[in-house]
């Protein structure tokens, strides 16, 4: 992968929106987005970690907010970069290259439109490794990286540069002003030099997510055929095949929070499992049995075409493969673990990883 | 009023609670920690608004947030400079000259801390010629100029640099900052230079808390006398005496709103009156009855000394008298009242000057 086109944005959104767990954005208007500023600036030149000088300033940028505000209050392209050009302001430095913080829905296109507009290589890799609902969230913050100067911008003009104390601090004073923004908004953080990079980040990952577009994009095998390429190169699991016939979800705090019900059917014909969601699923159970717990990662597919449906889009009745995969082991880490295992999110239990789940279950 | 010591301090403090109506912020605090400062680095230079060189950065430091917030959770010293020396970097320039964005309670205190500490002169103006709970509250916005850059910090450790697309929405998101810190903070706004400062600001105020202040502390005369020397000074009315027989106050959206209800005293007996506040009195009525509204001043003193009480002081059973002044022309403006009348916080009548308003009653 040298070049991201449009064909390539096609494949990367689908891939995303499965590596984002249900969150990360809605890629449709990324998609959009990321298209449209290719056909208006060209393909954006991709580089690999490898490639990454020492001395490169290294800039993720990112969406910040609920889903559900996103698929209605479309961010501009001014929205995109602004954050980009008001964080060079404040460092007195050019940009070098752009990454995507997390691989998941629109958070992976979104670099992609600032990298066209800005004429800069995009990195292919990101800090997760999927997505995750807040700011501290990333391999930088586990790695003991500081986030400031965060810059973040809204559609009306608005702009800010903080300097938060850290990672945690980051993630509460950006998402205060994300709400008051009206739900969305632009941001660049953890804004590093290559050498600090290339010891943090997941590599590959926007790859990885071209391929899982390219296999369940692919006309030429039938659908069950394309969803077991994309567990074989995830390493992942099928949970259960459902119909949703519950689904919960409120704003709370900046997020969009949830659960969904759902019936078993073919297989799993009479049984109830249940998601449970913060922008990103969060847990799979099945009646009070765990099937799998964040960080590791919880997809929705769409049962017939095995494309990703995110949290906003999943509606009463729909049919569904529910599949998972080990995450990156830097989130099974104690220092992983405690900022985005099961406790952080709130729930009273530890973290089981998914290949340990299955062997019980099995 | 060429230096302000630490016997300037107390008058300042003692007058600004007049000034402040109410809010402002508890001068308590910012007395101690101006006199603190005035040992530990000296006398603060004061400079008046013709003594200001055209090209001279002025910069008013205050802080934001509920009073009631503000008497619990004290400010530091570093909170106080931090967002001075943001804003210095934001620019790439040096602050000359230091000011009162209100004239209202701890944020009169506020800029003599900074002034004392980075041993800069503090002019003798303010931007609001009271104290008003809303940042876009201010002359400047009433003239037309940004607040851009804003600059705020806490006494965490974090700092932000606001580039807002103006007045109204430097307020909401340095309000919503100010929510998540904790429910204070400190802010640079409004940073000018000494040709459009002049054009805008409220001259002499801080002289005139200072004359406030030496009024009620005037040990040689009686109460009453010391009262009357300052309703004099400030062309004011005395509204009611009461007693506080209710008061309702409650912390919403960053601000603390309430009620209180006084029974008549003295020539008052047998009547009810009522104030309203968000964080400053904004409404005195008896029953249905105007007697004051904002941009008006009404301030609450003690019935027998004079000396003022803050809405968040105000105590079942108090015996209080309540006066008001007229404001400054510039809030009399179809700008000033569309910007800090009646009808701005909800009130659903207009604006009568407390003058006109004094006349109908008698």
């Amino acid at each position: 992968m040298r070049y991201i086109d449009e064909q390539a944005v096609e494949k990367i959104a689908i891939g995303a929106a499965v590596l984002g767990t249900g969150g990360g954005g809605d890629p449709y208007i990324g998609k959009l987005m990321a298209k449209e500023a290719i056909r208006k600036y060209g393909p954006v030149k991709v580089i690999t970690v490898d490639e990454l000088k020492d001395d490169q300033l290294v800039v993720p940028v990112s969406g910040m907010g609920a889903p559900t505000v996103t698929i209605e209050k479309i961010p501009s392209e001014q929205e995109v970069t602004t954050p980009l050009e008001t964080l060079e302001k404040a460092l007195g430095k050019k940009v070098d290259v752009v990454m995507p913080i997390e691989i998941g829905g629109i958070n992976s296109l979104f670099p992609i439109i600032a990298a066209a507009k800005k004429g800069l290589p995009m990195l292919d890799a990101d800090a997760m490794g999927r997505a995750f609902p807040e700011a501290q969230m990333v391999t930088f913050h586990l790695d003991g990286f500081e986030p400031a100067p965060v810059t973040m911008a809204d559609e009306k003009g608005n702009a800010v540069v903080l300097y938060p104390k850290n990672g945690v601090w980051s993630e509460r004073l950006a998402r205060a002003l994300t709400i008051e923004m009206g739900g969305s908004a632009s941001v660049c953080d953890y804004s590093l030099l290559g050498r600090d990079v290339k010891t943090s980040v997941i590599p590959n990952t926007l790859s990885l997510a071209e391929r899982i577009g390219e296999y369940l994009l692919d006309n030429e095998v039938k659908e069950q055929e394309r969803m077991n390429s994309m567990l074989k190169e995830l390493k992942g699991y099928r949970l259960f095949e459902g119909k949703i016939v519950d689904i919960e979800r409120r704003l709370s705090g900046g997020f969009t929070r949830g659960m969904a019900t759902f019936e078993g059917i073919r297989n799993d014909n009479g049984r109830t499992f249940t998601l449970y969601f913060q922008n990103e699923h969060l847990i799979a159970k099945e009646g009070d049995k765990l099937l799998c717990t964040t960080p590791d990662l919880i997809a929705v597919l769409d049962a017939e075409t095995g494309f990703p449906i995110t949290t906003e889009r999943m509606k009463y009745g729909a049919r569904v493969a529910v599949v998972a995969f080990p995450c990156h082991n830097k989130w099974r880490t104690p220092k992983g673990i405690e900022t985005a295992g099961p406790r952080y999110f709130g729930y009273d239990f530890d973290y089981t990883s998914v290949e340990e789940l299955q062997k019980e279950r099995s």
